[in-house]
């Protein structure tokens, strides 16, 4: 289908949800010294014309450039008036936003997203419908808020063979973690205070065990990597059992916890899409990657090693990105032309959690008497986990093992463990962490 | 001019300049491997057409996909070819070369260079005889390698209204300041180190004395402000007065020299575009930066601040930047349509140096004798030039001061220099370093 084109530079937006992020991107849009700053810019005007929301009651700001009048419950209504060119949405769903999102690029408006959940299942069938129709579908702000990350795959770095990407994505852990690190402190602790400071949820489920990681994680794998990846695909743990003595240890080893989403093209073309706290040398780029920023890095065969650092989170930041994308929209409808053909994905076998390859942080708390050492090490060498390095720590009438090994597969690390908990000796098997490990690096 | 299209996916490609890059984006276009991974990716292909060379008997490559047929020591006859679509500029060179680009733009041609020299003062003239012959020009590589910085302030963040880029944009430079922080040995020996190891020129001088920098600050602060910036714009300083000594003091303060390109908006709507060594406080992200890596660090009213690091030259690197210019030229070709309307660059005027703003780091050896203190102190005092630290290091008869200042004006401290320099009891004024400071950062 033929791209809807626009003679004139000013497009017409329709505004799903109007929380942090849409009161933002409303003031970047309607407020005077902005708006103006984005015309001289851009040379494009952008007109919010409507803005929906779940109550019309509720006061959202006592600004002058703040229209109520454009306030309304119908979202779907609003998408598919026949004068809007763009609908952003920022309000969050699944099932009921997928309707509408569809509705409105069938329509042939285009759609710029932020809502990461839906994307991460249904980007790439949204994708084919905007194509259908020739609609533009954009979500840089649902990846890393400010951070361009989703844009520089699928263009800078289109022609790359990208083999890793490895992302600290989720602002709310990587806070939790960097404090835990700083102030010596237990998660539980270092969480509630995150909550108090509202950069955690009173639920803080969707963070602390990765699944806000894991949708991200499926977007940067189907982006870096041209294939179909949905958050079933992803293998994912969170940081609720790492304490502050795993922290501890990591730090005297040389390296910092930190919950990495990795999106792997191994040798062979199978995937692996991963969230899991890791390990990260303290000279590696993402180990200063402090409280709630995030940051991207990239492996890939002619460019090297390549990351990306911001504002992951939080209304402005993430207003930016959405900002981005509507520019680019503006653009694309201005330019007219044949939309861009999108790959067929590509099919790739995921490689399962057990064939995947790492290095290995694992505490165990021991009786402290002789022999003990011989027997556990004994279930290591037998599983083919080789051991990089071992301290131990006493702990009164027990002793703890800090064990570091060298790379090798899930699998039989899972089974060293499930031997290891049978150990009469053993009283305790901590948190495994994944060590990203210099021997292994590029 | 309507835009030239092209229904098939396949783009001729005439490559002016066979040295390292030139050699390397070769071998990811035409090696069967690399050249196969790229059509899975894009859904193009590029075909090199011909390659001009100084030198057609030098031998280049004994490669098989190394096709010695194509060189030609005729660059303009191969870039005016009727059959190229796109010519590849990696030859260097400013007016000759200014000249062959024009004529090709003229002929329809879309041009992909990373000639930072020649792009620096001619960026802006050569973007509209492309766009008005409905041609594409592209020059991702003149920056920061293979670092997608043009494209991120161009395209992600051309709605945001940014106020400041700072580059580490030279790696020979920062090689050479990160060896002296970590093996405290004098820029000399460093420098010498560098050359034997290539990383440095025989003739330094573009770089130590911050030309190639200088280049790169007029690149970034045309495309952040949209104005027009050539490299006679830019106050430019080096490394070569930089001392292991001030080196050493940076690290006790908490500091890092590097070597910054720094483009400012600043209030008013001036511009300043300078090229220093710079302290920069160790927790800043741009601190970390070692060795040869290159980064640039973006700070914007909304995205708040970003910052992109990579690898700044070398031949794959600087060749995968080149190449996710080929690919957006085929896309745009493909897809037909009015190219974007270049805005009509601002008009911005310069903020005298002696009007810029900063703190500075500063050292006198002085007579170790009563009184000296106070009339040094004396000189800053009464130029407005506020101490915000200072520390006296025993060099036998002599003392050494090692000032830190408040925030000044730059006239203010060059005056404050003069007046040193004219004391009976001072017997060297150092070099001036800024200093990035906490006080002031946004």
């Amino acid at each position: 289908m033929a791209r809807r084109t626009h003679e004139d530079t000013t497009l017409r937006v329709a505004l799903l949800g109007c929380g942090n992020v849409g009161l933002a991107l409303y003031e970047l849009l309607a407020e005077p010294k902005n708006r103006a700053a984005l015309r001289d810019r851009t040379g494009l005007t952008f007109d919010v014309v409507g803005i929906a929301v779940k109550s019309t009651k509720k006061k959202r700001s006592s600004a002058p450039w703040f229209d109520a009048s454009l306030l309304t419950t119908d979202a779907k209504a609003l998408a598919l008036r026949t004068d809007v060119d763009v609908v952003v949405e920022l309000m969050g769903g699944v099932d009921g936003t997928l309707d509408i999102l569809q509705a409105a690029l069938r329509s042939g408006a285009s759609v710029v997203s932020g809502n990461k959940a839906l994307l991460a299942i249904h980007g790439r069938s949204l994708a084919r419908v905007a194509f259908d129709h020739g609609a533009d579908l954009r979500y840089e702000a649902a990846v890393a808020g400010a951070i361009p990350i989703l844009r520089v795959l699928r263009d800078a770095l289109s022609g790359e063979q990208v083999h890793r990407v490895m992302g600290i994505v989720n602002g709310t852990t990587n806070y939790i973690l960097s404090t835990m690190a700083h102030d010596g402190r237990p998660y539980e602790d270092v969480l509630a205070e995150a909550q108090s400071l509202g950069l955690a949820e009173s639920d803080p489920t969707a963070d602390v065990e990765g699944f806000d990681a894991a949708s991200k994680a499926a977007i940067l794998a189907s982006l870096a990597f041209d294939c179909k990846v949905s958050t079933a695909d992803v293998h994912r743990e969170g940081i609720t059992n790492v304490t502050s003595d795993d922290v501890a240890f990591a730090k005297q080893l040389g390296f910092v916890v930190k919950l990495l989403a990795v999106c792997e093209l191994l040798d062979g073309g199978q995937l692996s899409v991963r969230v899991h706290p890791t390990m990260v040398p303290v000279d590696h780029p993402l180990a200063s990657v402090d409280g709630s920023f995030n940051a991207v890095f990239v492996e890939g065969a002619a460019c090297g090693e390549l990351m990306l650092y911001g504002r992951g989170a939080g209304g402005k930041p993430t207003a930016s990105a959405v900002l981005g994308d509507l520019v680019e929209v503006a653009r694309s409808m201005r330019r007219g032309g044949a939309p861009d053909v999108p790959l067929a994905p590509r099919v790739v076998a995921r490689r399962p959690m057990a064939e995947i390859e790492s290095a290995f942080y694992l505490t165990l708390d021991v009786a402290d008497q002789p022999g003990v050492l011989a027997a556990v090490t004994q279930v290591f060498g037998r599983n083919g986990v080789s051991i990089r390095s071992m301290e131990q720590v006493g702990l009164g009438l027990e002793a703890r093992l800090v064990f570091v090994t060298h790379v090798a597969l899930e699998g039989s690390m899972a089974k060293t463990m499930r031997e290891l908990r049978k150990l009469k000796v053993v009283d305790r098997v901590g948190t495994l962490l994944r060590v990203i490990d210099d021997e292994r690096s590029s």
